[in-house]
């Protein structure tokens, strides 16, 4: 089954999301969910609009309750920041500072470096619309821009938190690329599948299908491959010679 | 500045959305605003529940003008992937059916070799709630299921998108992993630093502050390395310049 095997490395710890003055219950909710999806739990608020606690986060959480009943409250930004060592902010809007500016990508393997030195790391997200400002960005020491469409790059807080967090779930995930469902219906093995085939040929032999001798081979091999490539299981097979059988005895009555 | 040296093949082309039987006006909107983000601009509706054209659509999709207005609707299923060599389908459920799976990453890589070689790829999601049926499933060459907190994977329409949407985007984007704003105000060249820290030195050395002749090189070269890291531009080592200037100036007042 798709994703039973995967790493769970990613999925305790991880860095504090700070939320700096959020304004709608909504968006914290909803940022509160996706950070839950990719198992980051620990939220910071700092001067939320309209106060805390808010039925209105609880509600767009869907279930991420966890992060919304944890959450901390700070006044100030600095006091958020203040037992970290390093703060990852994340903004889209390019300031006319000196700063680096790393992918989520690469602010997720930044993230996991620390973390795995001992370090507190956190990340940064500003209120909806106008993002951090440019006297809140020099608290942070890394910039984190997601590469968008550049004609159309706004994201809204709750999508900022989901794309930086995705990255930072993708950092320690162990998914195969490549996966099967059905693991336990494996392709029949190849004996069953030629047996299907021949029979299959035999009656199209009968009904005079292949009659065309110089055809046959062609035609032949052409079946033989498809059937190949749908790499039946042995159920799939049994359904087959089934509808075969049908075939040639509706024709035979 | 961040991102604007990035490659822009990711924008143009890309292949359809297909949303089957989306409910609410305002997660198609949501839907294309996270298209139009990762540069997707092809959307397909398969008979959406409360009709279209939808303002409702139209609002959510915050500026996304050019997706929703060049949406088309399909009575079935499969009249909206009529056109289409490969279908892939998003779902966070496993079936019980043979079907490979592939995570939005490597669907990405996919999906550009398809597209190069001609081919006619397509993106499914199922509607809000319930997803694809098992019934539909099958009409997909390939599962794209994303990697998530296996405890709370649960996505909306609009962040399934997005995150698909991302790794399309990202399969062909070109944007550094590490960049710096400011690419204007490069560093100051080391003369100038020297210049400012032998100065810095000179002051301290006149304060008193660098008495201890043992401590004094280790005191240098750590203030030097400090600097050094912070990698002043040329403005910034004027400002220092003034700062210590004033600082001298009140004290010998």
């Amino acid at each position: 089954m798709a994703g039973t095997d995967r790493k769970q490395a990613g999925l305790s710890g991880g860095p504090p999301v700070i939320l700096n003055q959020p304004q709608l219950g909504e968006n914290i909710g909803l940022a509160a969910r996706a950070m839950l999806n990719c198992g980051l739990t620990e939220m910071r608020l700092v001067a939320p609009r309209d106060g805390w606690p808010n039925e209105r986060a609880r509600s767009a959480a869907s279930g991420a309750d966890q992060v919304i009943d944890g959450a901390r409250v700070f006044p100030r930004l600095e006091d958020a920041l203040a037992d970290l060592t390093h703060v990852f902010a994340a903004t889209a809007r390019p300031r006319d500072m000196v700063k680096p500016v790393l992918t989520p990508r690469a602010a997720a393997v930044g993230l996991r470096t620390l973390i795995a030195e001992g370090r507190k790391p956190g990340l940064l997200f500003g209120p909806e619309r106008m993002g951090l400002t440019n006297d809140e960005i020099p608290l942070a020491d890394t910039i984190v821009a997601v590469p968008l469409n550049p004609a159309f790059s706004s994201l809204n807080l709750a999508q900022a938190v989901l794309l930086v967090g995705y990255e930072w779930l993708q950092s320690a995930d162990a998914t195969p690329d490549y996966q099967h469902w059905g693991g336990g219906d494996e392709p029949a093995e190849k004996a069953e599948l030629m047996n299907f085939m021949e029979r299959f040929e035999a009656e199209l032999d009968d009904c005079g299908f292949l009659r065309n001798l110089d055809q046959r081979p062609t035609m032949v091999r052409n079946l033989r491959n498809l059937f190949q490539r749908a790499r039946p299981t042995s159920q799939e097979l049994r359904t087959l010679h089934g509808a075969v059988r049908c075939l040639v005895d509706k024709r035979k009555d």
